[in-house]
């Protein structure tokens, strides 16, 4: 039930996750959900659950979060999102807050999520003001390789074999609209949508395009795997570390614009 | 004395600062100086002492520290780097490493230091992926004044106007080589290189910098200052998060090419 007095917030998050056990709140450790809820209460005066557009797992990053609160008609979004942001932590972030109608789901209205997942190429990705945000690699990749790789995953299709095992109940099929990558100042970035990821499914498929790429295991293995078939199972996932959930897009509203994905910081300069 | 089986080591170092009391060793605070020369003595056996070019305050940051060691010989060089690299913290990393003269010191030796520091006018600067290296600024700078400002800087003369009181012994004199702004990402970050640098000295500059470019107090002002007249003083010091220690030349070296000196990530695009 919503309270007269109460209005939705749409906010969208940036945060570091490094040091947080993902999204979703636990009893004993550190979560953003956690964070985030207990400055909310602080505000508003009591507990509020905070929706989000979906979790992200531990150490994933992100600067597209969507959630969602009802906070009283008393604060303006503006008013309340200057408000979080002087007492949330210096690693969470709110870009930008907006009224939205009272019904409105950050997850449940989602229609598409953009994952951004960067590796790092040239030694400085190694570095402390790189690596937080990068999977290091000492490997070359052959890249129109790893351009050609990537072309195959497009499409809908059942993704159970880039996932870990478990999935809930909604099956295992995603469409995954664009997939992409472009190049960074220190190495590459993958840019992917879809209407839904199943867990770990970016980092499978990275840790697998990785292995094609740098000459562990052949294209063909993708192809097996994207065709569902037996006998094949990915690479290790790639580390959390590279991956940030980029921007989440709601009925009525563009595709993002990928090389404005980037981290606020990175150089991307076009498409690989 | 140095023992016969030892070589000495030239290594650049990167750090986040953030968490850190500076470089120089603190008996009962974390320091960037105490992390290497404990790490050091896991990896020599024993306690060696660790130069460096020049301390950096507490929460500054450095992406061309020069420090010099003692190792056995039975080390190379480029073993030591990924040793150090293994066992250091996360914020800490040897960028390089090469066997040195035995005389070679960091600071003595040193013939011009070149900091950056970095001025986040987007709204992003305030996202956990740039705020920890930049300073978030809400004012609009006018940029053309800040470039004419920054004009009046390099010489040599006194900066103690720019200095916090209590200056060592060897006077107060600099010869500011180069100070000019270039662009980044979400903002504008000075590079300044002098032969020395008094104790925050680029953060006061840069404090009377922004205060002169945002219209809260006239050019003169600047000019006074440089003057060494009375009456007048800084604006107080930019915050220790937009200053790296970018880059330490040596004899016979040529100067840096002040793009090259952003940090890993960012992209500068030139000089404003």
């Amino acid at each position: 039930m919503i309270a007269q007095e109460d209005v939705r917030l749409r906010v969208t998050l940036h945060y570091d996750g490094t040091r947080y056990h993902g999204w979703q709140l636990q009893p004993s450790a550190p979560t953003v959900q956690g964070e985030v809820e207990r400055i909310v209460a602080r505000l508003t005066g009591g507990p509020r659950t905070v929706l989000a557009s979906g979790r992200t797992d531990r150490g994933v990053h992100a600067t597209g979060q969507v959630i969602s609160l009802l906070v009283p008609r008393t604060w303006t979004a503006e008013r309340f999102r200057r408000a979080l942001n002087a007492l949330l932590p210096d690693d969470i972030w709110a870009a930008d807050a907006a009224e939205v109608p009272p019904d409105f789901h950050p997850r449940y209205d989602a229609r598409e999520r953009t994952y951004v997942y960067r590796v790092g190429s040239a030694p400085q990705a190694a570095s402390p003001f790189a690596r937080p945000w990068c999977w290091p690699l000492s490997d070359a990749l052959d890249l129109s390789l790893l351009a050609e790789a990537t072309t195959r995953i497009p499409g809908e299709r059942s993704f159970k074999a880039f996932a870990r095992a478990g999935q809930p109940e909604r099956g295992d099929r995603c469409h995954v609209t664009r997939a992409v990558w472009q190049r960074w100042a220190l190495g590459q970035e993958l840019v992917i949508a879809a209407d839904r990821f199943l867990h770990h499914m970016v980092r499978y498929l990275v840790g697998t395009l990785v292995d094609v790429s740098r000459g562990r295991r052949p294209l063909a293995d993708l192809d097996a795997l994207l065709a569902g078939g037996p006998g094949v199972s990915t690479s290790p996932p790639a580390p959390p570390s590279g991956l940030v959930l980029a921007h989440v897009r709601y009925e009525g509203e563009p595709a993002p614009d990928p090389v404005a994905l980037a981290l606020p910081f990175t150089s991307s300069t076009g498409v690989v």
